[in-house]
């Protein structure tokens, strides 16, 4: 029989590197993948129903939220997004070791609802490399780095029940940390200690 | 400023394919060693002071005890064996990760004295496996083999305050467990999290 997956939770400022390092990490091991969201929101040009997002309406969304279908969910700029508790279960059923990217608060849901989950802050180095790498995409406004650093401070405050921290120095080392973690939260003696009876 | 190693105790049974699988470890990295214990024991043929063992004798280890110079001693077939706590200090802060291969009762008094070391228990896949692994070696007669099994299976018990479980099912797998729980080690949230500050 096929171990179960276990569910990994990845929070961190935007700008750490997590999509690229969960990227570097999965191509190395193919019992990893990504759960897929809902949302509310329209789809943006090119993104796949079921890759991207699964989209729905604000009344499936209720119902979901109503019949405890998500794991955790939250609203952001007047759409609402959540992770959909049969889709992650049917993938950890399978093997998969599934990975949520989401905020420090769905985080702590999660953790509630899945005491197993493992919980991984993806950090930059500091504060001030964030600064640089947010800077150097040219694509944002100083306004809106100084609100993400600011941000990113006060996520770090409200992180402290999270398992592993993995600071980005390169992507390579943080996957391989990622990658290592991952692979010990299948050897935790409580987890596996039936094996010694 | 190079990263402190980790302690990491390892324990199992006889037969369990500790030291294949830590060779195997160390061929892929190379911050991993072991400790040197000293011990009462004359050194057998072949045996090199202060690579097998530091050969003492009863007076010195009896003062080793008196000033807590070892991390833990143990008493086996009359000779007296223990862990030197300089000397694993020193590899420690060298950065070096050090590997203790001892048994449960060694183990708990490790914790006690470093809360920060890494548990990792050894086992082989089943204590039938293990039968077959003892008499495949053709060295021991059905009564010592007996005699380590039930051993075996008293360790088992004595060893849940343990924080991981490695099941020797392959040596390439049990080594790549055992390497990522070296690598996680140095993750966990609480020893790091002044990085956020």
């Amino acid at each position: 029989m096929k171990e179960r997956g276990k569910l990994i939770v990845l929070s961190g400022p935007s700008g750490a590197g997590k999509s690229t390092v969960v990227a570097l990490a999965m191509e190395k091991r193919d019992d990893i993948c990504f759960s897929v969201s809902v949302t509310t929101r329209a789809p943006r040009p090119g993104e796949v129903d079921g890759k991207d997002y699964f989209f729905i309406s604000d009344e499936e969304f209720r119902k979901m939220v109503e019949e405890d279908r998500l794991l955790e969910h939250a609203e952001y700029v007047s759409h609402c997004y959540g992770t959909p508790r049969n889709y992650v279960l049917e993938k950890l059923e399978s093997g998969m070791n599934v990975i949520l990217d989401i905020e420090v608060k769905g985080a702590r849901q999660v953790k509630n609802k899945f005491p197993d989950a493992v919980l991984v802050f993806f950090a930059p180095p500091s504060l001030s490399v964030l600064r640089e790498r947010l800077t150097g995409r040219g694509t944002e406004t100083e306004e809106t780095i100084n609100a993400r650093l600011e941000r990113a401070g006060q996520e770090y405050t409200e992180a402290d029940f999270y398992d592993w921290l993995v600071v980005n120095e390169t992507p390579e080392q943080a996957a391989e940390e990622l990658s290592a973690i991952i692979t010990a939260s299948h050897c935790r003696f409580c987890d596996r200690k039936d094996i010694l009876k």
